[in-house]
Formats: structure tokens, C-alpha cells, sequence
């Protein structure tokens, strides 16, 4: 027999992330950092708000001038006059008195709390009745209830969302320090695989891989950068790979990584500067002919050719690793795996990962992810599926009913 | 007391994304049409594969040469050559005959299987001892057997991902029609409202929601356009909103939406180029001060202006219209919601839709969601969230340990 290469389990793959650093910082406006990663810690220069607010329309009172209003025994106020948008109040709420207030309203002296307009009514311009009690803090929010002077508002290596975006804009910093977007290199390889836009004919294919993984890693947030086919020899692959290492934060090669008579790029990767063989092969299903290297410490995939295959050793593996060198950190973005109950009775092979497709059904009720049958090399098996579920290295399957986490692609 | 406006149900309101028309159709090479919306029918010209391909690295057969074949009894057979990768095999094989095949090679004529390359050993270089039976079709792909010529491949109206790419890839499509991305025109509304690069001073605030709201107009595959703050007068706030309806898809107002003293959005947007007040308050809190109008066919919204109201109604209501008028189909995409389990009681009003902040956590083995307390007009909660989960019109409350869905956020 031939012999194999050894098998790395996914765990240990990943634990690899270590190895790998982070690209460099750049500092961008918040209006294209949405989904970046920030790489400054903001602490907050001032109380946000900066003044008591109003959080509703309606009156600015002292509470205690409407404990015990109701419908039938109104609270009578005095109109003291009205908060502008905007400005400070010059006027101030003494006991029985009131003044109009809008929505973000600055809260006058004196008074604690807002009635909304809705349990009131203007007697005249002078009186105004109330039909309901208020306690101390009823529809405003405090200086400083937000965030306090001098608290840390974001930490380092989190994704932005429109939130932090707003919460950014919210203390004035219109720039912020973010990591670049790791450049992704990506080469095909193959005698048999042809441009897209060329007839393949007889015993050929197009380079689907180019194109699929060049999405997969502008959807993980990186700028892919195609390098295109090269045939099976070592000097061709080799003059790619040179250029593609020098100008990138992370080689993608897919195809010729299985135990064939053409596997020129395990020696490739060796001949990369400074380079290392990490992983030769990973216990998953599909994806186990995937090789990783380092190189001068940017990290380089060997990745099936199969399409399937590359997509899902690229959502289970390769992605943790642009997130990586993308500044990330582990902790965040947990949850976007989904539960769901599996439809029904499926097999495994014990020693591996097995990673099934599946389609995303409500059934019951409930949420059900049904798997989809195929082979690897078939691509209508991912267009069909809505996510992948991984069934353990110690399974040999899953019974229908089982809860799983559905990794949605 | 003051009249009320009368609120619309929140699935009233999103039927009323079928009164607005989809943005036009642009062409645009598929690497740049991740995320986009297709915006034709995809039919395959030719079968895919276009011929019997291996699917793993070994020896193309006849299956009934290996029938029997053991680790202790294996089948022996004679080498009739090796296929090369992207080349039609001018060899044919015979019953008890085998050719050197790599995963992917054509298959050559005669041959209905491929034995793995781990259960053969070379005798020499012409005979092959092999220890595993295979059926026919073990470890290829037929041609056609992915996608077959004159199928529908991809459907008009959904959202391409990565492997989608990769399929117009297989299909040579290397430009193709999808959705433009629908353009959104940004107002922020408020005598209180400054620009982010000043010092609010007392009594304003800077401009958040320009920020948080365009970023989720990127999020969600448009445009925004900012046009900055207008001072609550009728008069700017319409040459503003002309301006942006103009130049624009859709229209979100931020602010001016309650029942205050300088309330012009609902004068302005009746203003409009034939122009329909269709909502006016939706039954969700927070978010009930929402308006919806069509002007010349065009959505304009007058949103809330605390900061998380105005991105609830983003996520609840304003979303759905933005992916409609993106051309995309209300069938797909429908796995957003993350189910999990409530962590603690959390109470509700009746007759309006109550959407509570959750962090998302492991819990006891399953995924546990967290209310976030907080005012609508605090920033902070929407920091802390993962997601929305939404209490019932008709509910009081969810108890502990209920199901709830989670919509990310």
C-alpha cells in the first residue's frame, strides 16, 4: 500500500491559529468599517448622554406633584413654560409645576421626571392636568446613563456592527484604527481545469474554485486576489506561489493535494521561505487531503479540488484562520450556529469529522435540518444546502429527533 | 387628551412591500455579484460534469473484475495504462483490466468504477492486486450528474452565495444580470442634533443615527447616501427630502416622528410627488412613532428618533422593504432566526408586538437568551445584543425556559 499521510484532528488544526499573526492597522472612516475589526480600545471623554433627557413628548415635573393622579382626581399643575430643542432650559420646575417637553429634550432644573402627553391635558395656556403619577425618573434618562466619562465603550479585536458605528459616531470619532483586510491568494491547479470563459471540452472543467473561494473570502471579510490556473509541474507552481506569498496575507492552492502522481504542492510549500509542513491531511469528511503550511509565518493551504470539498474545508477550517489574521479574537461572534432537530437517521464513519449538508425546513414546529445526499464533487449539493452539521469522531451517526447546529454557508 | 394616530399591525405593514416596484437590472462580473440578487433565469447548455469524472485517486475498472476481492483473496489484474488528467484516454478497458486514474480524470472507455487508491497495491508495472470490491459507479461522477443540459440551474430573485458563484463559474457565466443595489437616501431631523466632528455642548447631541442606519443599509445590500441634519422646519426639512427623493430608492427620516410641537415629517412627506401616508404608528414597541409613505413609488420612512427605536424598526420593518425593493423573493433567506431558550420570565403589554434585546449564551448545554433591560433611547443595550426576540400582540409575557426565535442583529 501507499503510504498515507498522517491525519491531523480539527481541533489540533485549529488550535494552529496561534502560529499565524495579525496583519497590520489602518485607520478608516466608521462609514466603511462596518464588519471590520477594531483594533484601538475606545474609552469614553464624556458622560453620553452629557445632560438629563427627556425620552418621551409630554411634561417635565417633580414627581411628587402627581402621586395619586388619576382619570377621576386629576393632578392640577401650574405651566411653568417650554423646553426648546436643543437649548437649556433657562426656566426651573418648582412642586406643582410643569413644562413642555419633547422627545430628547434637555430636562429643566428642578424637575426629575416626564409625564407623557398622553395622561395629560392643557386646561389652558397656564394649567394642565395630569391623569396619571409618575415616579422619580418615569421617561428620561440621566447624564451618563449610557456610558460614564472614562468607561471603556469598545474593546479591541471585535467585529463593528451598525451599533458600535452608531455608538462610535455617538463620541465624535468619525476615524477609526481597524485591521487591514488580509490579502488572499488564490491558485488553482490542474491539467484539466480550464478559464472560465474558454469551451472546456472533452475531460475538462472550469476553474469553479477560483470564483467560489474568492467569495467565501470577501463573504470572511478579506480581499481575494485570483492568480489563476496552473498546470501540474513543479516550476509553474512554484513561480506562482513565490508571487503569490510576497504579495499576500494568505495562499489558497486548490487541487493537488491528494495522495496523486502529480502532487507537486506539498514540495512547493517546502520550498516556500521559511517554511513548514503543519498539517498533511485533516480526519474531516470531505476535506481530508488539506494541507497546511507556514510560510515566513503567513499561513498556506493546500485545499482538495473537489468543490465541494474546498467550500467545506474553507467554513470548517480556513475561516477561523482569516479571522485570525484578521485581527479577531476568538471569543466573538459565537452564535451563528442555529439548533435544529435532524429529520432523519444518518450514518457515520467512526475516526472522522463527518460534515453534512443540510437544508433548513420548519417541519412540526419546529426547525428541521434535512440532510442532502451527493458526492463531493457535486455542486447542486451545496446550492441546495443552507448549512453544514458535524457529526463527531466518535459517532456512527445521528438518530432523527437529534439536536444539531446547523453552521449555516 | 390629543388624537392619537391610529397604529397599523406589523404584518399589515410588511404586506405593504408589494406597493413598491423593485429597483432595474445591471450587469456585473460574478465576482462582484456575491451577496447581490440574480435578476435572471439560469438554464444549463451542457451537462455537468461532460463526462464520467473520478472522484478519488486509483484504477478506473469494470466493477465485476474486483467482485469477491479481499485483504486475503485479492482480484488481479493487468495494467492497461494511465489516464491523463485533462486528456480524453485513448485507452479502453477491458474485464480484468485497470488504468491509472486521478481524481478527476476522465474515465476511460469500458470502465463503470474506480478502486481507491489504499486498497491496491502494484505488483509490477503491469499487474495490480486490488483488496475491496466496488459496485458500479463507486467513486465517480456520471456525466450529467451534477446538473443536467437544459436544467434550471439558479432561479431569478435570490440572493448568490459562494457555491452560487462557483456554479455560474461551471457554466462559464463570467458576467451576469442581478439587482442594483437600491440606493437610500439618509435625513437626521432635530434642533438638538449635531454633527458628529463637533462638541454637542449642552442640551444636543451628536448625530447617531446617520451613522448606525446606513451602516445597516450596507448590511442589508444598499447604498446609503447621508444628507445630513435639517433643523425641524417644514420648509428644509422638504427641499431636503426633494433632493434625496430624487436621487434616491427609498427615504429614511430619523426623528420628527412623535406627536411633538415640531413634528413636519408627516406634512412634508404628504408634500411629496404623489405622495400616500400608508402607516402612520406600528404596533411594536419600541418603534410605534414609525411612518410609512410611497411617493412616486418609492418607500419614505419616518423613523423614530432615539437611537435603538430607530434600528428595531430597521431590523423589524424597514429591512423587509430594502430586500424587496432589491429584487429579492420573500421565500428566500428565511433562516435568519436563531432559535433558543428564554433565560428568565420577562413580561409584556398587550396589543402591541414587544421586541426585547438578548444576549445570546451556552446555558446548561443549550443556547440561552438574555433580555437586555434598558431604555429605547440607550445605545448600550443594543452593544451588549446578539438579537431581537419578539413578544406576541396578544401575549402578557414569556416564561422561563419558553422558546423563543432570536433574528441577529
Amino acid at each position: 500500500m501507499k503510504n498515507f499521510f498522517k491525519v491531523t484532528d480539527l481541533d489540533d488544526v485549529l488550535e494552529l491559529v496561534s502560529e499565524f499573526k495579525t496583519v497590520e492597522k489602518e485607520i478608516v472612516p466608521i462609514l466603511q468599517a462596518g464588519g471590520r475589526i477594531i483594533a484601538e480600545n475606545i474609552i469614553s471623554d464624556m458622560d453620553l448622554p452629557d445632560f438629563a433627557r427627556s425620552t418621551m413628548d409630554g411634561y417635565a415635573v417633580q414627581a411628587s406633584s402627581t402621586f395619586g393622579a388619576t382619570e377621576g382626581n386629576p393632578a392640577f399643575l401650574k405651566m411653568a413654560g417650554t423646553v426648546l430643542m436643543g437649548e437649556t432650559a433657562e426656566l426651573s420646575i418648582a412642586p406643582g409645576e410643569a413644562a413642555k417637553i419633547s422627545t430628547g429634550g434637555m430636562l429643566p432644573d428642578g424637575a426629575d421626571s416626564v409625564v407623557m402627553i398622553e395622561h395629560t391635558q392643557n386646561i389652558d395656556e397656564m394649567a394642565l392636568e395630569i391623569y396619571r403619577s409618575v415616579a422619580p425618573g418615569s421617561n428620561i434618562i440621566e447624564k451618563g446613563e449610557d456610558f460614564r466619562k472614562g468607561e471603556t465603550i469598545l474593546t479591541s479585536c471585535c467585529r463593528l456592527r451598525p451599533q458600535e458605528i452608531g455608538l462610535l459616531a455617538a463620541f465624535g470619532r468619525d476615524m477609526i484604527t481597524v485591521y487591514k483586510k488580509p490579502i488572499v491568494g488564490i491558485i488553482s491547479t490542474g491539467d484539466e481545469i480550464v478559464p472560465i470563459n474558454e469551451n472546456p471540452g472533452p475531460a475538462r472543467i472550469r476553474d469553479i474554485n477560483s470564483y467560489s473561494l474568492s467569495d467565501l473570502v470577501i463573504q470572511t471579510g478579506g480581499v481575494p486576489v485570483p492568480y489563476g490556473i496552473v498546470r501540474d509541474n513543479f516550476s509553474d507552481l512554484k513561480e506562482k506561489c513565490l508571487l503569490a506569498h510576497e504579495k499576500s496575507d494568505m495562499i489558497m492552492i486548490s487541487g493537488g493535494s491528494s495522495v496523486g502522481t502529480r502532487d507537486y504542492t506539498i514540495d512547493v510549500l517546502s520550498s516556500l521561505p521559511d517554511a513548514k509542513i503543519l498539517v498533511h491531511g485533516i480526519s474531516i469528511s470531505p476535506g481530508k487531503p488539506t494541507i497546511l503550511a507556514a510560510a515566513s509565518g503567513k499561513p498556506v493551504w493546500g485545499l482538495p479540488g473537489h468543490v465541494v470539498s474546498s467550500m467545506v474545508v474553507f467554513h470548517m477550517v480556513v475561516r477561523s484562520f482569516i479571522e485570525h489574521i484578521s485581527g479577531r479574537s476568538s471569543g466573538s461572534g459565537q452564535h451563528r450556529e442555529i439548533p435544529a432537530c435532524l429529520s432523519r437517521n444518518i450514518s457515520s464513519a467512526q475516526g472522522r469529522l463527518d460534515c453534512i449538508r443540510v437544508r433548513l425546513m420548519q417541519k412540526e414546529g419546529q426547525l428541521a435540518a434535512e440532510p442532502i445526499l451527493g458526492k463531493s464533487a457535486l455542486i447542486n449539493t451545496m446550492v441546495k444546502a443552507d448549512g453544514i452539521i458535524v457529526i463527531g469522531l466518535n459517532s456512527e451517526g445521528l438518530e432523527k429527533g437529534s439536536r444539531v447546529s446547523v453552521i449555516p454557508i
